[in-house]
């Protein structure tokens, strides 16, 4: 069996462990004779495992009980919708535009109210977190808005903006998990789980209850309304079953990996052996700002986009796939996921010594 | 490795050669060194899965030129919203009620426009197919929406409603590819993949080019509209790329079986087994009318509800899962989809005899 590098932005790089056991049980789930894809989720073998990933990721991120855990399909771009259809009462909010998925949560959610961008960092290509201590947050603003982690560019927040008693909306999606975060200073947190928590198909939504109304528009559809998920445990109908129980089975692997204290500490270390490299080398650069790098996708270039060619084919050769940066962006992203050994990445570093020194 | 009769409604079982297959591929797709779900859907090796997955359905419905593949998740529920808010230009449409979720599609509908409800089987606990040789057709209806094959009550369609000229659109999730159909007949198929076809998280729907418009409401969400999918491949967001993977794995179970005219028939085989034996039981009966009966889920109940559940129980011991029927119904219903062996109905009926014998 091969198994490469896989720097995917998403979907991405799993757990090892994790896959070995799904492939062990794809047959027969703890001896039920079933699939877990083959099983009702009304049975009482499925509750528990969507009750246990619930449950472990309560406990990875320390979720109060006043905070609702909700399972969603359509990707993170239905919760561009969702969020404005059900969280506008004064038909305005304030978005915070950090990347190509800003903007387009922002583009949606003008289509249901008033939408005001209250900081940018287009003028710079998205290469960094503008400066959000003291933002003009709309007095009657439904909501603020934001990206947290930049999959595309490679930048991430590193505080959280003032948002001055505003409610904090933040896709997570590309750092989810890789780091402690407090639920507390969030409305809603949501995440597609096909960066760093499993397949694609799956959506982690983090709601604060009174923020799930049932007073919405009444022509909402009934499967992008917050009420019909919290209601029916996120069984209104029949939901994602399998991607769930992959994402379960990802929190656990967390769980034993000694928590999000332990996965951030190990995401920096990481982290920092590409940076530290980036910031000696004579051939590779990091593309963003110093203060507002990512330690889940680490954006470069070379000298040339013609080296950038060559090293990404070379390097795709030698067993370090998916290196190319996004097509707007051009040059190389590594996305070190929770999942990425440090020996990937370290690998990675010696192979781009060798092509500097052959090529510099 | 242990593995059971499963006539769970949905999810539901799955060919046992696709699960292996699976299986065995968990870590390393075709020597790529990744899961297939750990691979961009942007990658050239997982869009010749999708591509390959639309080509192999096409081929076994000989879906025209002119009638797009869309591959959408938010389960068959997410239609019920996404058919009135893409189809309704008059305002107006026209739905036959033969259970549950024909009745949740057209209350659904009824959010965006005017539903007539223009036959229903309601009075008889949605136990037979209504009459649809002439139908009263709203003049200016913009489409009729049926369910043709009936999950909860065990009723199929056996032929199907004169439309009098307007676009017919059918749910059907739990009889798709178990025999062959005339897609030219329809304006829009769609079926929720876990019945018959994949995991739960897929809907396939299968439109006809000319009712995929630009000009609705402003408003329709950018991932409930049809040229969102149409227009990017079914990839505008991330799909759910495992789920997809798996479909295609059924897809080419079912041309290596001999395509849907072989299924059709041995589909016929086996519900034929279990019909015949309800129809010479004196303890067991079918629930619907014969006319209407469905060759997927077949519903039967005892001389008792005592009984039925005496019989769910040993059954379930014997190794003969999820045969309890819906709440609302009772009894009992088993789903015998395209998986399902026809030894499995064999050793069932085998053991509902000694049953009876023993019960009776």
């Amino acid at each position: 069996m091969k198994r490469i590098y896989n720097f995917s932005a998403g979907p991405a790089i799993l757990p090892v462990e994790v896959l070995q056991e799904a492939a062990n049980e794809m047959l027969d789930y703890q001896d039920s004779g079933m699939s877990v894809m083959e099983m009702s989720h009304r049975s009482k073998i499925y509750q528990s495992i969507i009750d246990e990933a619930e449950k472990d990721l309560r406990d990875l991120l320390n979720i109060p009980e006043n905070y609702k855990v909700l399972f969603i399909q359509g990707g993170a771009t239905l919760q561009f919708s969702m969020i404005p259809m059900n969280l506008m009462i004064n038909g305005k909010a304030d978005y915070i535009i950090t990347g190509q998925w800003a903007k387009k949560a922002a583009e949606e959610a003008a289509k249901f109210g008033q939408v005001n961008i209250i900081a940018s960092s287009q003028d710079k290509m998205f290469s960094y977190i503008p400066d959000i201590s003291d933002l003009p947050i709309s007095d009657d603003a439904d909501y603020v808005f934001m990206c947290d982690n930049n999959t595309i560019y490679g930048t991430k927040y590193h505080e959280l903006p003032n948002t001055k008693g505003k409610t904090l909306i933040s896709d997570a999606s590309s750092c989810f998990l890789s780091e402690p975060l407090d639920v507390t200073k969030y409305g809603v947190i949501f995440a597609g789980a096909q960066k760093n928590v499993g397949p694609a198909g799956t959506v982690i939504v983090i709601i604060r209850e009174d923020l799930i109304r049932k007073d919405i528009d009444i022509k909402t559809p009934i499967m992008l309304r917050y009420d019909t998920y919290s209601e029916h445990g996120s069984m209104y109908n029949t939901p994602p079953t399998y991607g769930i129980y992959l994402c379960g089975k990802v929190f656990k692997w967390l769980k034993k990996k000694g928590g999000l204290d332990v996965m951030h500490r190990l995401n920096v270390e990481k982290a920092n052996v590409l940076y530290d490299y980036l910031d000696s080398s004579k051939m590779f650069f990091g593309t963003v700002d110093k203060n507002s790098r990512s330690l889940m996708n680490v954006t470069f270039k070379s000298t040339s986009p013609e080296l950038d060619d060559e090293f990404i084919k070379q390097a795709k050769a030698a067993g370090f796939d998916n290196l190319k940066g996004y097509r707007t962006v051009g040059g190389m992203r590594a996305s070190i996921y929770n999942a990425m050994p440090i020996e990937g990445i370290k690998e990675l570093v010696k192979f781009m010594q060798a092509f500097e020194k052959k090529n510099g």
